[in-house]
């Protein structure tokens, strides 16, 4: 493993050596640069594709699963796919942190395709945090595809996190809720300079009592520019909730554009989003209290994408 | 004027007779059947093209105008193109119904379009009512276009109902503000069995501190499908808001795609949608005051479309 995996390492998934009890695969430029199984989770190769298969046995309790991904140099276009077959009523963490170091002029790219099955109650945490580092003029680009397949009663919560050095993502999210299945998504995404960010996410509501509830929050600053489409479908009884804040700083822009498609008198579906800068009265507030205006301004993007 | 016309107008314009100071134009199966003009508002016919020109002086204060349109027939596809040059500082209420009755196998169409040119500090009140009647299986379509330039500090305010009848409706709307310019949209829409209705707002907010305000409340009832789209583009200081809130009855559908565009560090921009159906403590409420479960409905959808 190098120098420069383990930095993005420990920024993606707070990686500090390999954990005792944790399953875990880290990718290294398209490489498997460690692997662990548990007496519960199984991580296999695929035979067909790049990518790993992440098997968790019914019943699995509080164990966690460490899957991140690193590109470490320029012209490196890796693709992967990743399959997470949770049984029922497990209950499971998975950390699949993305860090991409740009060195050169070429292009420091990477692709994952996660694809989660949950069965019959089960339960995950699934953790995403995506950086982008190095000096090199060639672009880091993270485009995330995350399908869902959630069984009755599963639950799934999702916390992605793009906090700075991507210049360009799409984020794609499919989502698929059987009866009583619940769905959580927390987004947080920070640009600046002239990076873009694309997020879409589509969610079929399709068995009775099945819930999701999607937060978007993000913060554009310089030139950069987000996008955030999301399209919740309540086909049965049904509850959706979406919400998507911006804070826009300098020349930033951002587009939020949630779309609620209620098929079913029984579908109750809610969607919210306020875009502007912040509030001169909350800048002064922290400035009055000894903080210069750029430190209020830091504090307060701090806490609107914690 | 026929029959037909005059209770169509009944229920479009609240029209009684003639007006004493108002300027009207009824139109009439694509006909004018009645035109007055009055000392600051002169209506004229277009020449190139079926429609005629308002022309609101500057100045003219708490005048009315009446430009009803009905089609009493079917197979009667009626276009009309109506333009409003509204003066400096005129402030007049706009009355622009629209009234279609089928009778027969053909389709009964009316399709307006309405063009607002308003001066600097002009104000207008636009009252604009459908209505489909008739017993005909021939539908009834009204697709109406409004588009408007409002220059510095002029007032929009629009109101637009469509209670009953309209088999299929496709609503265009397109505003151009510029510097303390004000819009201001209510828009109430009740379908039913396999009716249809879309509507399109777009709305560019291009002057420093002017403001738009669109709120769009309907219910779907039967089969019928509503779908709500808008785009509110901030590229200035300005503010934005949009809600459109729904109720779902029987086997209804809605769908709501609100959009905001935040192209400036000083648009602020807030959107709301919530689609569902009336809870039912409310209808359990007003049954214990004697109320039918139908007639507890009936007065809930009521108050939400008032």
């Amino acid at each position: 493993m190098n120098r420069i995996t383990e930095k993005l390492l420990a920024a993606v998934s707070n990686w500090t050596g390999v954990p005792r009890n944790a399953a875990y695969n880290i990718r290294e430029d398209g490489q498997c640069a460690g692997r662990q199984s548990t007496a519960h989770i199984r991580i296999t190769s695929k035979t067909d594709k790049p990518g790993i298969d992440i098997t968790v046995a019914p019943g699995t309790r509080g164990e966690q699963v460490y899957i991140p991904a690193c590109v470490t140099h320029s012209a490196e276009n890796d693709l992967v796919y990743n399959d997470f077959y949770i049984g029922e009523d497990a209950d499971v963490t998975i950390v699949a942190g993305c860090g991409v170091h740009s060195d050169g002029e070429g292009e420091a790219r990477h692709n994952g395709v996660h694809r989660f099955f949950l069965k019959k109650g089960a339960r995950v945490r699934y953790l995403e945090k995506h950086i982008g580092t190095g000096g090199g003029t060639g672009a880091r680009v993270i485009d995330p595809v995350t399908e869902v397949e959630q069984a009755e009663g599963s639950t799934m919560e999702m916390e992605t996190t793009q906090i700075g050095g991507v210049d360009s993502t799409r984020r794609t999210m499919k989502a698929v809720l059987a009866a009583g299945a619940k769905l959580r998504v927390r987004e947080r995404i920070l640009t600046d300079g002239e990076q873009r960010a694309e997020t879409d996410f589509v969610v079929e509501l399709n068995g009775n009592d099945c819930g999701c509830d999607l937060i978007s929050r993000s913060v554009a600053k310089g030139q950069s520019h987000q996008a955030f489409r999301s399209l919740i479908r309540g086909n049965c009884r049904c509850t959706g909730h979406s919400e998507c804040d911006a804070i826009i700083i300098g020349n930033g822009t951002v587009n939020a554009a949630p779309e609620l498609g209620a098929n079913h008198a029984d579908a109750a579906l809610i969607h919210e989003a306020a875009i502007g800068k912040i509030a001169g009265e909350q800048i002064l507030k922290l400035c009055t209290l000894g903080l210069t205006e750029e430190e209020a301004e830091a504090k307060i993007v701090e806490g609107f994408l914690r």
